[in-house]
């Protein structure tokens, strides 16, 4: 993977960073920005890390997790250069009419986005942590065992551990690594996967108790007496609707979880079956195997939508 | 890793070689069988693989799996040199009394016997696949896609894909070259944990429901009425113990699957916990974080005895 030598010469030259990444960060999105703050710092740089939700609670093990400020504010009183990290808009970090003076864009996720002076876009990295590695090579930083922390946590989140498609040689020697310069794949695995609280536990068996297995598609449901009897909310609902993906016969795994007014919809699917096109047709969107959309009203009719649909495609 | 002078001899010189693992096999003893095989023929040599039970339903994907034998008649009419991987005494193949001219011992599993003319050991290692890796590449054997996936399978069922704490950097860095090589994480993953029947999921689904907190102790139950009712067996159960450790709180996993006249206890925690210790009090056995035992008459006994057992050590 090739870093431009516009990009290293642009860290090579600004003084101060403004480093944001997108709204409701995951592992990718946290462990890149922090990498990379703590190298820039170790350069003499400063950075301001940003972020428009706080850091998750089950993120929190991440080194240098509290350095990230919840505000934009510092922007209109100084002008600094933007990194944008994990997404390519501003839109998608909160950072709507924020004053910056240049902006770099460092990304793994497709795009059809122009923003930024400096855009680098790997579409084929596993995950932005892979790429943020191969920046602090190029910039002949030296990776502590924090930074390799943050870096492997990233690439693990976004590979499930090295389960999914996107799951590289690349991505495992990278791993490797990080491993060797402190990283432990054992206790990061801890924290992602084994950290639950009990409440959270108890939704998900309530959850996969509402298992409907229809042909190849499987269908579960959180509703909102679920999550009040649990003590939990919509973002301990994250992997749930990966479940019944075990079972060899299911090709798509639809997960129904109750909102305001209507039902958040997450779609899973298996090699060729695009569940982004199922949700395009209810106005949502995402990824071929990973998609979601919103829908008004009854749960019994919505299930029945979706199934039409899914026979469609 | 060194792979001692004595042992590359042994291949050099034998023409023809019976090559055994233990009984339940698993992943680590499968792959490793199937790739030492693979390369041997590849060198010219003749392979007979044994095992005692046939290859489990969903370790039928790994190539050349069709190739073990049930029998060991044959030792009974040619005298061949044994080669034991993945265990370190013929008994633990189900090799009892069976004549061999020599034997050779590669395992990963610490052991207090003297069983074998040449014994590689190497306790530290992920997973006997990691030594057959580096004995292939003593040989100067070229790694195929076929051998690239039981040797990556071999890893990755030891290691929990990387989750486990005996994934180290040499794991992960075997794992990218066996990727280079041709194996498929994603694939190896879909076949090792998104494979179920739809009752082995039911099953789990039962099994979740039976679960109790008692402080920092997760209790888990599978019944004879529950196998029957989602026509399943003991061995659907594999992994079930793990699943209550999700929840931060719990340090000690037990699961009771109840078999003809009592039960089976699983044992799993987590950190300093040693429940090997428990398993002894009741004549059970197994490692520091997975044990297990078992006991005859009523459940609600045994799992008394059981939380008095933890809290005592």
């Amino acid at each position: 993977m090739k870093v431009s030598s516009d990009l290293i010469e642009f860290f090579k030259n600004e003084r101060k960073f403004f480093v944001a990444t997108h709204i409701n960060p995951e592992g990718d999105a946290l462990g890149s920005c922090l990498a990379l703050s703590e190298a820039l710092e170790s350069m003499g740089k400063a950075t301001v890390l940003y972020n428009r939700d706080p850091v998750p609670d089950f993120y929190r093990f991440l080194p240098g997790h509290e350095k990230f400020k919840n505000s934009f504010e510092l922007l209109k009183s100084e002008e600094l250069p933007l990194v944008l990290l994990d997404c390519n808009e501003p839109e998608r970090a909160g950072l709507v009419k924020a004053p910056v003076r240049r902006a770099v864009v460092i990304d793994h996720h497709e795009t059809r986005k122009d923003f930024g002076d400096i855009r680098w876009i790997e579409p084929y990295a596993a995950a932005t942590g892979v790429m943020v590695y191969h920046l602090l090579k190029a910039m002949d930083a030296k990776i502590t065992g924090d930074m390799a922390t943050n870096l492997y946590t990233a690439i693990a989140i976004d590979t499930g551990t090295f389960r999914y498609n996107n799951t590289t040689a690349e991505a495992l020697r990278i791993a490797a690594e990080l491993t060797d310069s402190g990283a432990r794949p054992a206790a990061v695995s801890e924290a992602l996967y084994e950290s639950w609280s009990g409440g959270r536990f108890r939704l998900l068996v309530d959850v996969l108790n509402t298992l409907e297995v229809v042909g190849e598609i499987a269908i579960t449901t959180a509703s909102r007496e679920m999550f009040r009897d649990t003590g939990t909310t919509g973002a301990d609902t994250e992997n749930f609707p990966n479940f019944p993906k075990k079972i060899k016969q299911i090709k798509v795994s639809a997960f129904f979880r109750e909102i305001e007014d209507g039902w958040k919809v997450s779609l899973r699917s298996r090699g060729d079956i695009n569940v982004a096109e199922v949700a395009s047709l209810f106005q949502g969107g995402g990824h071929k195997n990973a998609a979601g959309y919103t829908v008004r009203g009854d749960l019994k009719k919505a299930k029945e939508e979706l199934i039409r649909a899914l026979r469609s495609v």
